[in-house]
Order: C-alpha cells, then structure tokens, then sequence
C-alpha cells in the first residue's frame, strides 16, 4: 500500500434555509463575486433570490453570467474569465447542478491565466491556482461539490474533458436536500446512475484497498440503490433527497480511493457518448456500467466481481463465482433499467455503429487504459457494440 | 432531520516516511515551534531525530515540553502555556497518542488566554481560539488528531473533563501506521476497545441517523472487529495497523453523526473510573460497553440493538429480537474479553463499591445523560454494579 495525502477542506452546510450564511463565507475572499447560473430555474424556485440577499446584505458587488448550458462549453468559461477579469473577480459563486458548478471552477481558473483556458483539456497545462469558489447544490449527482475535478466540452473539437486542480476544490457548498425535490424522475435518475458509477470507479481499482473504505464505499453503494426509486416515486421524501445528496459527494471526493491511484475506466467511454450524441451523462453511464462489468470478468478480476455481488447485493456467497457475478450483473441491469427505467441500450438514442472506431480512439487516447482490467480501443469498440443491444 | 454544519480541515499525511514534510508544514504558521512529547520512546524509535531534522531544515526555532504523561494533567498544559508565550510560539507540534495530543490542544488555547485554563473544563469557558496543532501520531485510538475534543485530568479535584472547539482542530496530522507496529497487544487492545466505542457512541443515538452514515458506521465497527486480533497477533501487519489507524480517526471526528447531537453516555461512565482508579481509558470502556448495552435494551431502543445484531455481528434477522441482542451482547463480550484478552470487570482492579455513589452522581453531572437511553445516578451506579461480576 502506498502513501497517501487526505486534503478536503470544502465546508459544507448541509439542510435547509443556510443560505443566509453565503455571504459571509463569500465576503471572506473580498468583495467582488461572480454569480453563475444556468437557465431560469433558480428564479422560479426562489434560490436566486435568497443567494442574492445573502450577497447584498453583506455589501457585495455581484457581476451575473446566467445561461450555462448543461455540458458546459468552452465557451461559457472564456465569458466568465473575461468578466472576472473586467470586474477584479475575488470569488466565484455557481448556483446549480454539475454543469454551472463545472463551469464556474473552470472560469476560476481561467481567471488566473493569460492562456487559451482549453489548454488545461487540450494539452494538459496544470492548473496552478484558482479564484476561490463557492457553490450552491441543485442536484445530487456529479460530485463536483467537494472534488477536485471539471469537466468542459469543446464542440469545435467534439471534446469533453476533464481537467483536476486542488485548486478547484470549492471552498464552501451549501447542500439542502430539499432544493432537489423539484428534481424530475429522468433526472434523478441519470443522476443516481453518476453516483453509483462513481463509487464503482474507484471500487474496482487495480489494487486492493483498505477494508474500511470497500466497506464505506458498499454502504454507499446500497445507500443510492435503496433511495434513488423512493427519490423517483416520492420526490418531496427528505431522507431519500438527503442520502443521495450527501452520498453524491462521498462517491467522489477522494476518500474512498485511499492509496490507490485514480483511474476511471467507464466515465471516457461515456464521455464519447455524450461529446458525439448528446446523451445526458448519468444515462450514458448506466448504459456502459453493466456491459463493462460482463466484458473484463476474468480470472483476474473475478474475486473483486465476487466481493461486489456478495457484499453490494447480498448474492448468497455459497453460489459459485459465476452465478454470483451473473446475479450480480442482472441485479446491476434491474436496478438502472427496470427500477431507474432508463433506456437500456444505444439504438434507443439512434446511434449507429459507424463512429466506434474514432470514438474508442478517442476514449483511451490512442493506448490503454490502465486499470482493473487494461482497456485498449478494441475493448472500448467491443463495450459500445455490447450497448447496441437490449439487456437480458 | 437537523441541519449541520460538515467542516473538517485536517491535511492527512498517510503512511510511512511523509515526516519530511512537517517542516514544511509547521513553517507555514511562523518561526517558532513548541515541540511536545511524552517519556523518551520516540527518542528511540528515531521519530524524534526526523521530526527535529525536518523542523530544522525548515529553520525554525524549537522549543520542547517533554514528560506529558498519560491521562496528562493541568500541570502540563501550565507549564505548555508558559513555554509558549515565553517563546512566542506560532505553532505547537505533538508527537505522541491521544494523551500528548490532547494535552497539546489545550496547551494551544491556554497560550491565547490570560485565565487559568482549567476553567475551559471547570466553568465550561468556550476556547475561542487556539494556536494552530500539528501532530505525530503514534497510536491510533483516540482521534484526537481529527477532532476537536481535549480531555485533561486535575488530580487535585479527581477530575477528568473534555472541551471542544473548532479551534482544537489539528491542521495537519502525520499518520504512519507502521509507527504502531511497537504498540504492544496491550495498548493495541485497550485502543480498539476505544475506537469501537466511539462509533459506538454515535451509533446508538437518539434519534435516525442519514442510512449512508449508519453503514458507514457499521463497516468501521466491522474494522475494528476484524483487525485488532491481528494486530495483536501479528504486530506489523500493515493492512491491519492502517485500518486501525485510520477508522480510529473516522470514528469520531464528527462525519458519522450527521445532524444528530453529540451525546456521550459510556465516555462519561468510564472517566469515573480512570479518574478514580487509573484505569486505561479504552479497558475501562471495554469493561462497560457490554453492560451498557445490557442495561438499556427496553422497548424503544430495542429495534437498534437489532440492527447493531444483524449488521455489525452478522447475526440471523430471522431469530426474534431478544435473541438477537442476547447474541450481539455475547459476541461484543467476547470480542472484547476473549480476543483482545481485556480482563471483563473491575474487581479485577481492586475497585470495591464504595466510590460508586460519588462517581455516578459526577459522571452525570448529578443531573440526567440524555440520549440513546436517559441516564440518571442510579442507572449508572447499577451499571456499575454490573462491572464488578464476570462475564457469562
């Protein structure tokens, strides 16, 4: 086991009506703010006003940049840097879900560079420093809220692509569960399907991890599993809001990746899906997730497919292994497509074969991807064609 | 469901040779250090010579407090304080367990204040601010090294009274589980029986806790369980000494409760008896733990005990709920007695019954512990009582 740093220092409050206390978290960097926003949403369900009392009562100069669209573009973030930097930006406030938390860090960033800000996707510049954000949580999915990532789309290039900065991390999230009862069943459910992908990434690591953090990351697992169908069938249930918001940033803000390294096999297989079709990230990834567990069984990555069936599902651990992970596999399908009734394959998105070969290319970057199981374009090729077709 | 407030900033440097890094650290605050310690054993594990060694090389200006002894008393954190204003301290660094740990938390509020720093303890005078804590953990059982709690001991009173403060949060922890491999079965136990007892703590709380935490509470308990024999056993094992080390840091440091409040119902127990009778902190618990649990099973807290059964130990939920609970109680007993070897009750001590009056009145404040059960004097002189006889 190798070392590791543990460095999460996000603040976050949790619960309803702590919106009061934005501005002074905010007020904390300085005085001018950036208020970034997606579409109308926020004004209709009252956020935008009471994020902007909190900011005036604290004597804040706020410059808006509404209209981040969902996949964020490079685009929206050469708007936000020029802003910042016109109006001597000292803290960057996101109001929304995944993609306008995204966006604004990446503007943070940007703010703080001379530099094209897609050199950070496009030739992997570091980002060195960012203005501090602070973020205001709509939906419980991407785990943006306490990690270090973001990811942006370049439609010129038909890219999306992450970039990752301790810099990034928010510095502050304000989390009320019932923000999100307004959240439609679609996308509760494409979001369910991010967090659970996201704890799978780092469950199926190339090394066996510390106990405590497999057993944390399976309680998570059935904590999305459990409340994700309540959150769609009874959307104003507290608790079910609560468990996936919090599980939501839990999936992915490092802790449970201990000592391993960070290597995720299925989020740029699914990338390729939403750069080239549009498809909202959560469902690309519920689509991927049970082909990809069918294609790497092997020898080699058996026992921890074994561990997953009998300690996330509760599969009978006297089975043999391959019933196991056949039950496990199934149980993966029924829960995102059944219980989540997401669209189970590709064709259902009118997706045709003929991109695979420049999208596999794309996924691993030309080589392998290192990890539970090595993944190569001919893998990626054989997981999309698997996603054609409808499950068992 | 209560609001909460989730703020944990300890930076983590997990595992073997990362102490390069402490000066680094420690210069962020100024130029003068306090460095505290307790008898000379890191003297001769050589984690003396490297804290020194990379303190120096950051140039910075040590002065030391060695001699902090175990359950440290006010005396220490006097003669802490003085050094610290003397010298002008910017940051105090511990090297040590939970004791020199603990001793220097409050050695770093006592030197921000101009009154006699008991009454942090005594009146409850809130710490306000504290210089900042940076610490070498040498033991993994108390958590002091991500929590904001400081437990000192006043001989003079027969005292022995905790405060919290997020000032007491310690900025940076050093945690190299391969310190522990020197730790005998002894303390190995004694610190298990602590760190199973923390999560204990918030598990068995008034109210629901979020389903994500309760799992994760579970899956650290089921840690516990399952390394501590082997770290007895096999004391340089390092999967089990990093497991141990670092659920004992999740075991209390605030993210298993949620919005739940903090309520300690055994801690209080046991301090009467460490106060009393030197007794280690962690055997003390052990002794009441089991009790504890014995003595509160009634109707309302009964469907808890349950989950701890079925969950935790594993035990058939299809057996009725007395017999789960007589099991989960048996097998907490015998993890506690047989596995960890913990002699199971106090006339092993030499404890006679005629200080069980005094301490129960003191352990609950001669008012009422309310929690998971209420608790008034004679609850806890009974459970008490229960501690003198064997275990089943």
């Amino acid at each position: 086991m190798d070392n590791f740093i543990y460095n999460l220092p996000t603040k976050v409050y949790f619960g309803p009506d702590q919106l009061q206390h934005l501005g002074e978290e905010a007020a904390k960097y300085g005085k001018n703010v950036l208020f970034c926003y997606g579409g109308g949403s926020i004004k209709k369900n009252g956020l935008y006003d009471k994020a902007m009392a909190s900011l005036n009562e604290a004597g804040l100069h706020v410059t808006e940049l509404s209209g981040i669209e969902p996949n964020p573009k490079i685009e929206s973030v050469y708007k936000g840097a020029e802003l910042c930097k016109e109006n001597h930006i000292d803290c960057v406030v996101a109001v929304g879900g995944g993609s306008v938390i995204d966006c604004a860090k990446i503007i943070a960033a940007a703010a703080c560079v001379d530099f094209d800000p897609w050199e950070f996707f496009s030739k992997k510049t570091p980002i060195e420093k960012a203005l501090p954000v602070i973020d205001v949580l709509t939906l419980a999915a991407t785990g943006t809220e306490m990690d270090d990532c973001a990811v942006i789309s370049n439609p010129e290039t038909v890219d999306k692509m992450g970039a990752a900065s301790p810099a990034l991390i928010p510095k502050v999230s304000f989390m009320d569960p019932a923000v999100t009862f307004s959240v439609p069943a679609y996308q509760t459910a494409a979001g369910s399907a991010d967090i659970l992908n996201h704890i799978m990434e780092d469950y199926f690591a190339p090394r066996p991890n510390l106990f405590m953090l497999d057993r944390f990351m399976e309680g998570l697992m059935q904590t999305v599993i459990r409340y994700a169908p309540i959150a769609m069938e009874d959307p104003e249930n507290y608790e079910a809001r609560a468990n996936l918001m919090w599980a939501s940033s839990w999936a992915i803000n490092g802790f449970n990746r201990g000592a391993n390294p960070k290597v995720w096999s299925m989020h740029p297989i699914e990338h390729q899906l939403t750069a080239n079709y549009g498809i909202t990230h959560g469902h690309g990834l519920a689509i991927v997730t049970p082909r990809y567990l069918q294609y790497v069984r092997n020898e080699k990555t058996m026992p921890r497919l074994v561990e997953f069936g009998v300690w996330v599902w509760g599969i009978d651990p006297a089975l043999s292994d391959d019933e196991i992970v056949d039950q496990a596999i199934a149980k993966t399908e029924n829960f995102l497509f059944d219980q989540l009734k997401l669209t189970d394959n590709l064709k259902g998105f009118g997706v045709s074969e003929d991109r695979f070969d420049a999208m596999a290319e794309k996924a691993c970057k030309k080589g392998i991807i290192h990890g539970f199981f090595d993944l190569g374009k001919e893998d990626i090729k054989a997981i999309y064609q698997a996603c054609m077709q409808p499950h068992a």
